[in-house]
């Protein structure tokens, strides 16, 4: 699929006979790739200068089309710029004051001595620390790197443009100020030891591709120590809305949660917690699989989490591949690797066949691949119809909690946000390639802010109503 | 002083009878205050309510002007906003993207899947996350909150309004984003392992407010441990800016530098660090004080930092209090707490005397108590003239840190940096009242990011040359 994603913009001279251009663009189509925006930066005699922005598939198809204007007559390369690499020169994010320092009046009340009086007043009355600073709409993105997108273990410099990314995200949808915190450690007790230091900025804590088993430890270490919101989004954003998508799938292919056979491939974060909200939310039949195939109670060569996993799971005890799993299932959800199912195992799925393709940024199975074959297709991917994409819930569940200054993230706010942002997408909008709505839906922060405070108030973790705060 | 620090904002509903307003400002002057800003909110029937800021003293003189407008005839209060406790509702700073995220293609390109791509090519090449992250341009404020402003321990809550206004004045002054990190320990095996833990997102670390003696080996450490520069405010940026202003303050007396006698009240991080710069610079007699007195080779209760100053200055072994020291002395300069200094002491000292007073919020003593007593007189506050702020150094210091990409900031770039500030004030500008710069002169910060920069490339730490980096 051509993408902006994988786009280039290339400064082209082209000179002034007739045709040239045109020669130029059936070079780019020719190449199997798609003109975007065409913008003349200068004329010169006999010639022009354009940019021409071009969308490909992946990073060789640039190079190829590239290559192929090169090769037309009267065109001259004069360099080629990648955008998605432009985009992310310096970083994407920025620190910047809420009110100008233009003046000494300003400066003596930012700085000292005016600001003075506010630490004063936070030491004399520790809460009100979420009044008088950042506290109260910060949330820390915390990763290790080590299981960044579908990248694996990268390291927290490379992964550190992931996490600008959830920073920008939550800021334009949901008006959060998140900063990125990439650790220099993959050592369970110095991440918690560095997350506990750094908390008194945040509100909240997004923690986010972190490998498993070590990131169920460190999320309930850090959601017993510390007294705000701690959320593994692989994990838990990932539960809600994959949630959501299933309640939306199910209403299209009308079947009840409560029949279906889920097969899940992939029993990671993400994999684990969704099973948990998926039978929170009345699915009786899951079947985790991992590379080894289907996890079954007493499976030999299963540690603590999954072993417990395959406790609650899989009533039939069955064995097998992921393919073999998928005989007779509804739901398809991936939550591992391209190619961890086959066509042909997606072939035996009972009709009206669900996949929820999610690995990232190369889904389990090409939706193109399975027309006809499912009823409902979803991936993580925001170039295809039906993103699944953890955008839908995050800045809404952070909202939503910052909000009411809960104290935690509880199962019955993660329900509440499935539960929202499936509500979103109308009876009659409801359709095979519309299960869930858009990220860019303005309709959804809200709902799931709303909701995810209600929740937190019924569960007793708000720690302020939602009114707003009165000025002093 | 009259200061905007300590401002209120009365909303009054004022009666049209002939007089009532000038009653009003009448009652504000009896008091003490100082009418600001006078806005026109609303008219009613008979009445115009009117916002009347006003400047005061200290926050009860607030309360007292505030009384004498409740009691004018025909005034009714209706609301008092501090601007000061207004300016730090919901905190400072915001993080935000630096482009927008509007479009499928946008979020493609800056999330998944474009992100994977930069995310893979700094996997390749470490070196690259200094182009393709934030790391370029971005600092942490980090403090335990031991040693803030002149407020003590008050904690890292307490901090962060002082740590926030610290990042609006990065941005502000130098372009370079800084971020808060307020730790919830003061133990500096735990600093230095989550200052370690946080590194690969910043280009710099700017050490604040961590209290004396543990600062020096926390800097120590850090300084060892990571490849970017960690530099401790308290000490380092104090010690550029007072020797910035003490150049120019012996031009004005026309002493020299070699031959004055500088008493240094207050031996803690700013005090040591301060020693240790004059020194470079050439002061000879230096008599650093603590709250027992002098400094002298052999004093019995002195720690080890404490004992190796007393090694290197002193050279007379003098005994007794600050007032004793100052007998004769050519400069004073405050590091320490206000009534560190008697008036008395500061007669005792030799024609032209140079006064630093530097405690915040409270300058040791009172510059208007000073006048025909000392030739030059400065002091920490934005609201008196010769602000010795470390405003002036630590912008343009890590500005030109980051352009470099600097492994450290060694004393070659400090005394490059006083040097700097020291320059931007003309021979024919200089005077008692105008020793440094205003914190709002522009050339300020190019002048000692300048100076910062080729400091550290004639040192050999900086790691790319000043050019622009070309788009890839």
């Amino acid at each position: 699929m051509l993408s902006a994603s994988f786009s280039a913009t290339i400064r082209a001279r082209v000179d002034d006979r007739p045709g040239a251009f045109a020669d130029l663009a059936r070079a780019v189509a020719d190449a199997g790739g798609s003109l975007d925006a065409i913008d003349l930066v200068r004329v010169e005699r006999g010639t022009k200068v354009r940019d021409v922005t071009v969308l490909a598939h992946d990073a060789e198809h640039i190079t190829r089309i590239v290559e192929a204007v090169r090769a037309v007559e009267g065109v001259e390369v004069e360099h080629v710029s990648d955008r998605t690499f432009l985009m992310h020169l310096g970083g994407k994010i920025e620190v910047v004051p809420k009110t100008p320092l233009r003046t000494r009046d300003d400066l003596s009340m930012a700085y000292t001595p005016g600001v003075a009086r506010i630490s004063e007043a936070i030491a004399q009355d520790p809460q009100s620390v979420w009044n008088l600073t950042i506290k109260r709409n910060t949330v820390a993105v915390v990763t290790d790197g080590t299981a960044v997108l579908g990248l694996g273990d990268i390291g927290p410099e490379a992964a550190l443009p992931v996490m600008e990314g959830k920073a920008m995200l939550f800021k334009e949808f949901a008006g959060v100020d998140a900063f990125p915190l990439c650790l220099a450690t993959t050592d369970p007790d110095a991440i918690v030891a560095a997350v506990e230091a750094v908390a008194p900025v945040f509100g909240g804590v997004n923690l986010e591709d972190i490998s498993a088993p070590r990131c169920f430890a460190i999320e309930a270490r850090l959601r017993e120590s510390l007294d705000i919101p701690v959320f593994h989004d692989d994990q838990h954003g990932t539960a809600i809305v994959v949630l959501a998508a299933l309640l939306n799938a199910l209403r299209v292919v009308g079947k009840r949660i409560d029949e279906v056979k889920v097969v899940v491939a992939g029993v990671g974060a993400a994999g684990t917690a969704t099973t948990q909200i998926l039978q929170a939310a009345g699915v009786q039949t899951v079947v985790g699989c991992d590379r080894r195939g289907a996890l079954y109670a007493g499976r030999p060569d299963l540690d603590g989490v999954k072993a417990a996993y395959a406790q609650t799971t899989n009533p039939d005890r069955e064995h097998g591949s992921v393919d073999d799993a998928l005989a007779g299932a509804d739901v398809f959800l991936g939550l591992s690797r391209p190619g961890a199912v086959s066509l042909d195992g997606i072939r035996t799925m009972r009709e009206d066949a669900i996949v929820l393709a999610m690995a990232n940024p190369t889904p389990e199975v090409q939706p193109e691949d399975l027309e006809g074959i499912a009823a409902v297709v979803a991936t993580g991917r925001s170039d295809y119809p039906n993103q699944i994409n953890n955008v839908l819930a995050f800045p809404g569940v952070f909202r939503g909690a910052l909000d009411v200054r809960a104290s935690e993230i509880t199962e019955e706010m993660k329900i509440a946000a499935a539960h929202a942002i499936a509500g979103v997408v109308a009876p009659d909008e409801l359709g095979p390639e519309y299960i869930v709505p858009s990220v860019f839906n303005r309709e959804v922060v809200p709902a799931v802010a709303g909701a995810v405070a209600h929740a937190a108030e019924l569960a007793g973790v708000a720690r302020r109503s939602r009114e707003p705060t009165p000025v002093e």
